[in-house]
């Protein structure tokens, strides 16, 4: 199977912490590389981990908060002293578009690359990226400003050709495509050989939701139903639930609950305050309600 | 002797290296906090640090590059979460007035202290700021574009009463600060007891130049003469020389003979480009010039 992973670069809520960084991480899927976030501190993060720098082509910012977007002009500004020459797409909420662009001008006038800024509307679902093997699609959360989740879903492949089958039925090689992609044979004889005789089934398309800054949330579970690993708020624990529901964000109990009701592979949780020393007591609060159920951390790489 | 030192935050260059935040550092004079220029993942360090982040009541920016002021917006949000009530001051180059009160009226609508912006010109040589213990001088660097150095100058404190002296001589305790201060005594028969029979000589008033960002710059001398510690820019070594010219940073030569010709009593290299993984080659070239040299590092505090 092709290569699908998330690689965590911050993971920590907007209250500067000595132990996190703020919100940013690396989505790869079949070569690509793709940055959801980019606070504070990514450039950092980002020299610090085995990402390929320079394959990044596209930025997603889920909301116009700090700490998701103040590492943007960083990280900008770098690519172009590290001499960048592809553009550099920046998908975000439509408004940042005017202040980007001015805060550009006045700090990054050498590029000598394109920075394309491609705003969209949060509060609607949207596909805002897709090419031949992934789709990504924008969904609102609930949160105190306009606030997207992505999620990264995998085109389905084509099914693989069994040789031996194919060499028995003598299936011509300039055919194998069509079969692949779901055609039968007809011998010369005129037998039809189906298409489960002559493949092995493809594996089945993957997908990542990326929920990020959000409360409970549930009229996003049709959307992300099913999903292989979601990433979710899990900025407080169950005792300060209270909290949680003043900032718009959610608990380990609610992050849990989420995964379980949307049938996820599994839950990473993330976007924690800087109030609890130890993670553990949210990792404790989820597993009850759902098991395979990870804590996020900085370098951590995910492969679906 | 009151406190006047330095921590390091950051000292490596604009391209981003593993090793290095880029430039920030903070001044502690008498119990006063200084914060001086602000790159990215400024507030991620000073968290680090063991310095009083509530104390910071002045943030001092060279020049607008932004690996000198991209921390800015994180740290005046952060100080916004963390519950900061008193104005901060960010003293910068006056264009960086308009810009940074967009950014603030874009990204920091709900803050509940005033932040109060006071340009100034760093082509002049000007004081900047000024209590009853310290001036802040800031004075032009050669640069690509218009780049301040910071001079701080401690205000002489009167001399030490000699008690016993005083004693002896039956000087009334409201007339020390006089004496203190510079005054002689007159005893009831008429005799004159000089000043100098009554105290001990104050400790020199201690200065320090920041001089970050600048190619070699003979004309600050006269300036920053006899400064306790100089932090100097030495972004390349001497083999590099073609590099630091075209880029308007200096060598470790350059700075050791700034030390050199300031009479300086030490010198801190900083601002390291990401292109030696080992400095020790900057110290070597400086030494011979200049002995009392040393290499600023993240969380470094020196003692002046």
């Amino acid at each position: 199977m092709e290569k699908f992973q998330i690689t965590i670069l911050g993971c920590g809520s907007a209250t500067p912490s000595p132990k996190h960084y703020t919100s940013s991480q690396v989505v790869e899927v079949r070569g690509k590389l793709f940055m959801v976030d980019c606070g504070e501190g990514t450039q950092i993060q980002l020299r610090r981990s085995r990402v390929a720098f320079a394959r990044i082509n596209h930025i997603f910012i889920s909301h116009l908060h700090g700490d998701h977007c103040f590492g943007l002009l960083g990280m900008i500004s770098s690519f172009g002293l590290l001499g960048r020459t592809a553009p550099l797409y920046i998908h975000a909420p439509q408004e940042l578009g005017p202040m980007l662009s001015q805060e550009m001008d006045f700090y990054c006038r050498d590029l000598e690359y394109q920075v394309e800024f491609q705003g969209f509307d949060p509060s609607a679902t949207t596909v805002i990226y897709e090419d031949r093997s992934l789709t990504i699609t924008s969904f609102p959360l609930k949160h105190r400003v306009p606030c997207a989740g992505f999620l990264f879903t995998e085109k389905p492949t084509s099914d693989h050709l069994d040789r031996d089958a194919a060499n028995f039925y003598g299936v011509p090689m300039w055919d194998y495509n069509r079969i692949k992609e779901g055609g039968d044979f007809v011998t010369s004889d005129g037998t039809v050989i189906p298409h489960d005789r002559l493949t092995f089934p493809s594996e089945p398309a993957r997908s990542y939701a990326y929920c990020c800054d959000t409360a409970y949330n549930p009229s996003m579970i049709p959307l992300i139903k099913g999903s292989n690993l979601i990433y979710h708020d899990c900025t407080y624990s169950d005792q300060d639930q209270d909290r949680a529901k003043k900032h718009f964000h959610s608990t380990a109990v609610q992050a849990a609950l989420t995964a379980q009701e949307a049938n996820a592979g599994k839950l990473v949780l993330g976007h924690f305050s800087a109030r609890y020393p130890d993670e553990t007591i949210l990792l404790d609060e989820a597993k009850p309600i759902f098991a395979n159920t990870i804590l996020a951390k900085e370098n951590l790489t995910i492969t679906i």
